[in-house]
């Protein structure tokens, strides 16, 4: 226990896990600075993906999380369910993210809206009020932990290969 | 869904809600200021209560998240499972903390490791490694999410007491 953690070399099992830990999430913790407080914002929050390898999200601008996105978007999320027994046995991924919010006007916010609907096809019965909007979430990395002693270091671009990956094994 | 979100009065009933919430979890996700990045740091972390109203974790010293705290006591915690379905439609409650470490000499250090380990059993496994420590996580008010539409702002006394009130039922 004295070495735990040790970071090991990010091979394509660590791909793979990444990619289907973020694809099948039906939700993340988002973790956002404060624009009116010194304490870091965590909320839960809907989770689908894009074709280029990003997260989104669609949140409510009367939400306090739109308030802290737009005041800086520089903000991170943890993926990641646990399943019985000890909650640090099971996998789980940290992203640090940049987030923009998607534009209703832009070609891509049609692409993102019919690709979280896929994902939530419940969201239907909001995606289109006026306070809602999408947000890409880019990855700037991440830590995957794939459960005791299993640590692993991702770049950008392998999440962003774990993304596309784990959409083409939906 | 315009007015989606009111703040509703805290009764007893947001009362019980908060204490049952916290109480029960067998994890948390702890957001806090990393002083090697911009981002927040996100972690899956352990869980418990002390008799004084604080929520309690005991972690790694060679984890990232004690490197952070260490840095800066500044942090949040979100708690509450999602079960089946919407996962936006269940309970959670988000904390903002100050994290004080406890000494391993000090009194409270032993009440609070019986106290965790009524919690987390397992956890008598590794407490006593060098490298573990406790933490007590003070409450400075919390947002309870009951659902949609049922959102609550609790202010510091009324978190301890919501933990208090949740241990004695346990």
């Amino acid at each position: 226990m004295n070495k735990i953690n040790p970071i090991r070399d990010t091979d394509d099992e660590a791909i793979k896990l990444a990619g289907s830990l973020i694809c099948n999430a039906m939700h993340g913790v988002l973790a956002a600075h404060d624009p009116a407080s010194p304490h870091p914002h965590v909320s839960r929050v809907q989770l689908s993906t894009s074709s280029q390898g990003n997260l989104v999200t669609l949140i409510s601008s009367l939400s306090s999380h739109t308030k802290c996105l737009m005041a800086n978007p520089v903000c991170s999320i943890l993926i990641g369910e646990p399943g019985k027994g000890d909650p640090l046995a099971h996998p789980r991924i940290s992203v640090p993210l940049l987030a923009q919010p998607v534009e209703r006007q832009s070609p891509e916010h049609d692409q993102l809206r019919a690709s979280h609907l896929r994902h939530y096809p419940k969201a239907e019965l909001y995606v289109d009020f006026g306070d809602f909007s999408f947000f890409q979430l880019e990855p700037q990395g991440a830590a995957l932990n794939g459960g005791f002693g299993k640590a692993y270091e991702l770049t950008k671009d392998e999440v962003n290969v774990a993304i596309m990956k784990g959409r083409s094994n939906d």
